[in-house]
């Protein structure tokens, strides 16, 4: 019964289906399904379901899984296995599939070549279009997502593309030297993914030529691989600033999922001490004045929003490519600014609410100072912690948000209890 | 000098350069550039900058800068404007492109019908490829990121999909209907954007036609546009969750950051005087052992951090379409699976921090209780919250987060100080 309902649904909605599922009823589905099927589905898995599925196969069915999917596709599931299998693999395959895929294993996943298919179709300047329509008759198909053609020269060095809407338009009898596009510029192999798919973005490609450092043609990047870097990339900023990881099975057993959370927790853990001990500093001046332990808290968390305000912004301006040095010192006069008028505001309605709630004006001026000093205090940590964590190679969308809480918690506790303990002497 | 600059750069680059510079420098850069190009350069702006820059144009400036776009941009463009401009500018417009921005702006803006492109090329079933052939080389060019003929019956309703490939790789004699592809489902003018990119993500498409209620051939949705779509979405998730809008623009002026920033803290000034009310039941307690004012903060954080991992998968989940009733309740056990664990590994280690820090080991024993209540807490509400939220018609990233934070805060708060005044009284 599920078996006939498999087998009804596209590759596509079977990967959907199982990254849905519980990891028990995923590997149930995948044992019902037709092993002919399997190569398709595959690819569509994120990274997580797909090793978990992975570790489910033998080298043979593998090997037949794989036959006939692209060569990127291919090369994201090998570089998925452990050394040893992927080896037996390889060895597996017919020796064209193998060379194929070798070339696209030779970079780096998060590059341009790590991303591009190998079945390019290219053709010489000096044919005429006549020639060329003859000679794409001849083929099956064409390779998926084509829409243009590579124009290379006897080196096998890229020169331009010849869309095939100009091969349908244009008189036959005309060259391709006459007709090719020159203005895209090829991507290098060792192009970063996120750069790659900056420029699919900006000029709307649908594929794009990739060279190696001597401007031969190896393949080319189709925007459906784009778009999936585009989504992992969003996702990681998100996920990131949760201490998550952008390919986290969102069905990932409690035995996976629990010790990297216990990871992030203590890392908080720690941060959240500090913050602990800073206020035992103040012990004596909270036990003449206990209304302060009721209010000390709001200081730390208005100072935590604030800051992750404008860390978010800052952060996201930044994987747009928005941000570099010449325009951060407006940004942080921006934020500056922003955070003044916002701790006048609040901190002056937090005023009035302390002085009637507890009857003190004293516990009134303390927390509306300490709230400016620590809206303040957020609003250059959060413009300053991402660009400055980027510059020593830290990932600030992981670490910004543990970063800036800590520092508006020190300084919202340390000023509003320093303050304190100042007035009340 | 700038301007020599500009006229070097493409539309796409004089928009990021625009994007990333502050409004001043903006609306210099936009008078120095040459008025041929502004219409490309509009298109490729957010939300936000194309709105201050539009409300530097006067009505015969848009509408020259508006001439020989796509139908999708223009629209976008309208929607925009003040209605009394819009309507201006649509009467200034020529008779066949008024109609052809019409038919968009028919739709919200939201839909399918609302990110449609009207120019399509359409063919009869019966006609013979050579036919087809002959009828496109009397095209200047196709429309851009033409990967299908649209094939529709003698009332303008859709039948199929003619690739491009197939027109190129198919002996010429043969007719339409023969080669066409009929999998391809239209997609409704009132399909909502979001699931029209989950469509293009999943079966890598390059363009879809868009029909109406009659299916009839209105539209196509190019992977340009959705491309847009995709990266849209996926920001609001994170801008949400700091209680921003994703059209943020990162260099708005002050007085319209500040503003809406001043909503989101107030917000949250509500939910902290609601944890510093729990607080102050309690003050004779603290009053007593003031070692709690020291501790009870890291109770209320580590549920705010556990709460927020949870959270995050939960809104991603949803987002990617994984969550619905079948599953939620096996999350909800493995997120109570992995928070009783991580409570048991950070608690029993913060209990013992206690102890030896204060030398007290009641204090201990509360540390310990309230962190288990409050991480067991914060998993429930992380995974039950966004989905209760959304029934209810609230975003939950947006909503989420402050709604967390909340209930650890005030839960935090409770059980350490409640279990103190219980076990010290
Ligand atoms: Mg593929
Ligand atoms: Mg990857
Ligand atoms: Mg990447
Ligand atoms: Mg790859
Ligand atoms: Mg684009
Ligand atoms: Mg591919
Ligand atoms: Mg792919
Ligand atoms: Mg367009
Ligand atoms: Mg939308
Ligand atoms: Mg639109
Ligand atoms: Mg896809
Ligand atoms: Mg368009
Ligand atoms: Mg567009």
């Amino acid at each position: 019964d599920v078996r006939r309902m498999l087998s009804t649904l596209s590759p596509q909605n079977i990967a959907q289906l199982l990254e849905s599922s519980p990891p028990r009823i995923r590997n149930v589905l995948w044992t019902l399904l037709d092993p002919e099927i399997e190569g398709d589905v595959l690819p569509e898995l994120s990274y997580e379901v797909k090793s978990q599925i992975l570790a489910t196969m033998d080298t043979e069915e593998m090997v037949a899984a794989m036959e006939g999917l692209d060569a990127d596709d291919v090369a994201d599931i090998l570089q998925q296995l452990p050394e040893r299998v992927m080896g037996e693999v390889l060895s597996s395959m017919s020796e064209a599939d193998r060379l194929r895929v070798e070339r696209v294993l030779a970079f780096d996943e998060e590059t341009a070549g790590g991303l591009m298919d190998t079945d390019t179709i290219s053709v010489r300047p000096n044919l005429t279009l006549d020639v060329v329509l003859r000679y794409l008759r001849r083929h099956e198909q064409l390779p998926p997502s084509t829409d243009n053609l590579f124009v290379v020269n006897r080196k096998d060095q890229y020169i331009g593309l010849l869309p095939l809407s100009r091969l349908l338009t244009t008189d036959p009898s005309v060259t391709v030297r006459e007709v090719m596009n020159t203005d895209v510029e090829p991507i290098p192999a060792d192009f970063p993914d996120d750069e790659v798919a900056r420029l699919f973005e900006k000029y709307d490609w649908i594929t794009a030529p990739v060279v190696d450092e001597n401007n031969r043609l190896l393949g080319r990047i189709t925007i459906d691989d784009v778009v999936d870097v585009i989504r992992e990339d969003a996702d990681h900023s998100l996920m990131s600033l949760a201490g998550l990881d952008e390919e986290e099975d969102t069905f990932a057993p409690v035995r996976r999922t629990a010790p990297r959370r216990a990871v992030w927790l203590g890392i908080n853990l720690l941060t959240a001490l500090l913050a602990s001990w800073v206020i035992n500093l103040f012990q004596g001046t909270i036990d003449k004045v206990v209304a302060l332990a009721v209010l000390m808290p709001i200081v730390a968390s208005m100072g935590g929003v604030a800051g992750s305000q404008t860390l978010t912004v800052v952060i996201r301006g930044m994987a747009l490519g928005q941000i570099g040095r010449s325009n951060l010192s407006w940004l942080l006069t921006r934020e500056l600014g922003s955070a003044v008028l916002n701790a006048m505001l609040w901190s002056v309605a937090m005023a009035v609410i302390a002085a009637y709630w507890f009857d003190d004006t004293i516990i009134a001026v303390i927390i509306m100072a300490a709230m400016v000093i620590n809206l303040v205090t957020a609003a250059i940590a959060g413009a300053i912690l991402p660009v400055a964590l980027r510059a020593v190679n830290i990932d600030p969308a992981l670490a910004g948000g543990v970063a800036l809480t800590t520092v508006t918690d020190v300084v919202g506790f340390m000023s509003f209890l320093g303050l304190a303990t100042w007035f009340y002497a």
